[in-house]
């Protein structure tokens, strides 16, 4: 537990000083920087709110912030789900929004250099329009991008792509004493000392806050086509996914779902998109698929020996979907799992764990048949091409907002540990943050945490950076 | 610096009580273990060589050199180029490769467990043998894999499948204090806290010794062509590069070589491979490129592009190898450099920089012009596709070792400032060890090097861990 100072009118004058733009105290900031997308990890009011415009703005805040032992956060769009973008520890917040320019395209070593407040969505829509696909597609597009490499988010397209960790190739960094540093190169290549890029994403700007980033880019594939495929069960579901990889059929995108969130989606979006019975069988789950290449020819080959293998392994259908409103259409109802459960429930949780993809059925069993002991709703949905799941506790009873409070750290402990039991982590692209904070030491262990503890003092020693976040010391 | 304590018979005698297999005391060591493949950068005596079985061997040994703050130096098979693996300062070399079981196939989830003393030959034959392709495919096949992670080897296809670095799932690793524990899982996705996982990845030895590898494997391509591509200059050679990945034609291997390297290999295999002049143009540059695919016919459709962009932007030529003879012929050049160079010099050095793509031919042209002040011939050789490029000082003046020590210094800073001019780095994918660590502060500066002092001295309070390598203290 680390004493701060608080922030006095002198420390707000320097700071006023330092920066080019708005400086908000107190009852000027706006009260959307007080949480982010998880209310349950409770609210936060930063003392200053900077409206920041350059890497020298950063530093200049905070090395006065260091110097006078005030927390520092730095804040993207405030669209996470772990409360690591909220100012629990008041102090100095930095709106990085304002950097927000796409700064320069490098076609030939496919890379392009942004600033951290460039929203996910206007880098994709942009690298589009020059041919290029940034792969990375968290369910989020307007995250910024400082946001997504700070939590390594994941998304949708992780399977054939991978995360945000594997489209950093360098960033400019500045360090709590204000001292400004590179991370990485242009290179996709390097042995050249301990890894300190890797070390910072995921990091959730608790080592240093990210001012520049040089992001791998791809030429976009030129055709997609999507698979509604339902299955009787969640078992064959789940144990014909290897067999798609085994194959070599690359998918970009392959999401499970079960019956339940299938109807409640649909009824949110008031329109059927998934077959609930082929000729007289009952779907229960399904597998939504969608494959990319860089013809159609090519791609019909390929969804050809999908159809085969998915009905070998007890697929009832395989529908096809390959124009862009079909597309649309066959993932409108995945799209809105959230807004569905967000607009159905008053008391909402939830957790991001990631296990093996042999293991995501009986996981889901396992977390379906846990969940009877408590008193809220238990959905649940995922990415079957690399284990990560998203398991919403949920319930309308907003009196026994404690107590819904408590029994879900009791559930969470429970599916966690299962998680662990069969390989998996806590989290596959949501981050620690502050709200999961109590279960990475308990699931990482002492001698990991520890080292990420003497890891935090090394960048941070004075522990301004985002306190109590990812590692607590 | 640290000072370390001189090996007892004590502790000698606690080490053969800890461990199953032979330990060897001072002369009974084979010099083998006393250098690796790079010479120049001196040789070590260890006091003691222990022959290590298990990870709790390794805890053993650990505990025993902690406490009595002695060097302690895992040792996989001597291959690499830098010293890493030399025991410069004495104490306690591990021996690994007794531990060099393939240990379990997780066909569905596609990773292969293995021991760290395995060699990369024999985990690529078996992984094949069952359909299965290890990517990481650097030039050393008789590597340890667990010397391949120290280091995060590259090789040549790293340009389509990325180095080491990126089929690491998870390791086993033993700390100093002989504590053991896990950094990463079998999943493909991870946001649970800090990346240890990639900070041991090519650390060298320095952090912590790896005990068990969880490496992706994926499903090995049906189908491959290579295609020798003669160019008038370099130039021309390497602007095309970049073309080729733009219209996404993602080859497995992309090399470039000039005239003088492979005249040099064709005398020492002692055939002719690549043609020198076509219909009177002498072609003095070349690309040697290899595709890989699931059919034949889509690699045809691919070699048709290919040969397309690659003749619209100079090459003079553009000859097939399409049958396993034939790839074989067209690579034996070119797997021969390093054979040949090291038949023909006494004295040698080499770095293995790396820079952006587009500025190879621009970097090659300096290197080659720098050299002419040097008492030394340059020869130099690369991967055009991620920029990472072998640089060779060499000469037969054996009398004047001393003289080109020196002078390779010189030349290595000089090359080195117009690497890092152009967005390079020290290395690509030999690391740092000993020999490279004077350059790693100048050219990473300050603060990039305090934070790695700081990780290092997290891990490895006692610094006995592989001391004076990739970071000094």
């Amino acid at each position: 537990m680390t004493d701060y100072n608080k922030i006095t009118e002198d420390i707000i004058f320097d700071i006023e000083d330092a920066v080019s733009g708005n400086v908000y105290v107190g009852e000027e900031i706006n009260e959307d920087f007080f949480h982010d997308e998880m209310p349950i990890y409770g609210s936060g009011t930063p003392d200053v709110l900077v409206d920041i415009h350059s890497a020298e703005e950063v530093a200049a805040v905070l090395k006065i912030c260091n110097e006078n032992k005030i927390p520092v956060l730095a804040r993207g769009a405030g669209s996470g789900l772990t409360g690591a973008g909220v100012a629990i520890k008041q102090g100095v917040m930095l709106n990085m929004q304002p950097m927000n320019q796409i700064l320069e395209y490098d076609e030939d070593n496919m890379v392009v250099r942004v600033q951290p407040g460039v929203f996910l969505n206007d880098l994709a829509m942009d690298a589009l329009s020059k041919g290029y696909l940034y792969p990375p597609d968290p369910g989020e597009k307007f995250a910024t991008l400082g946001g997504n490499v700070s939590t390594n988010a994941g998304g949708m397209r992780a399977v054939k792509y991978g995360t945000t960790r594997d489209y950093v190739r360098s960033m400019q960094v500045v360090l709590p004493t204000g001292e400004i540093t590179n991370f990485g190169a242009v290179v996709s290549k390097s042995s050249t000392g301990y890894d300190l890029k890797d070390l910072m994403i995921g990091s959730e700007g608790t080592l240093g806050i990210i001012t520049e980033l040089t992001l791998k880019i791809v030429p976009a594939p030129k055709a997609t086509i999507s698979l509604i495929v339902p299955f009787e069960n969640l078992d064959d579901c789940i144990s014909t996914v290897p067999k798609l990889f085994k194959n070599n059929l690359n998918p970009q995108a392959i999401e499970f779902m079960e019956r339940k969130i299938v109807l409640a989606s649909e009824k949110y979006i008031g329109r059927e998109t998934f077959p609930k019975k082929i000729d007289g069988v009952d779907a229960n789950a399904y597998l939504l698929i969608t494959f990319d290449g860089d013809n159609e020819d090519e791609l019909y080959d390929v969804l050809e020996r999908a159809a085969e293998i998915l009905v070998e392994n007890g697929a009832i259908d395989c529908l096809v979907a390959d124009t862009p409103n079909a597309i649309k259409d066959a993932w409108a109802a995945r799209s809105s799992f959230l807004e569905a459960i967000d607009s159905q429930y008053e008391l909402l949780d939830e957790c991001d764990v990631v296990v093996p993809i042999t293991k995501i059925a009986e996981y889901v069993n396992f977390v379906n048949e846990e969940a009877k002991n408590y008193m809220f709703d238990v959905q649940s949905f995922g990415h079957a091409g690399d284990g990560n799941l998203h398991i919403y506790t949920l319930s309308n009873e907003v009196d026994k907002h404690d107590e819904f409070v408590e029994e879900v750290d009791k559930f969470m402990d429970v599916i966690y540990k299962e998680a662990y039991a069969l390989g998996g982590k806590i989290s596959g692209e949501h981050g620690i943050g502050h709200g999961k904070l109590k279960y990475l030491k308990g699931f990482e262990g002492d001698l990991n945490t520890d080292l990420m503890k003497g890891i935090k003092k090394v960048f941070d020693p004075n522990q301004i950076l985002n306190p109590d976040k990812v590692i607590g010391l």
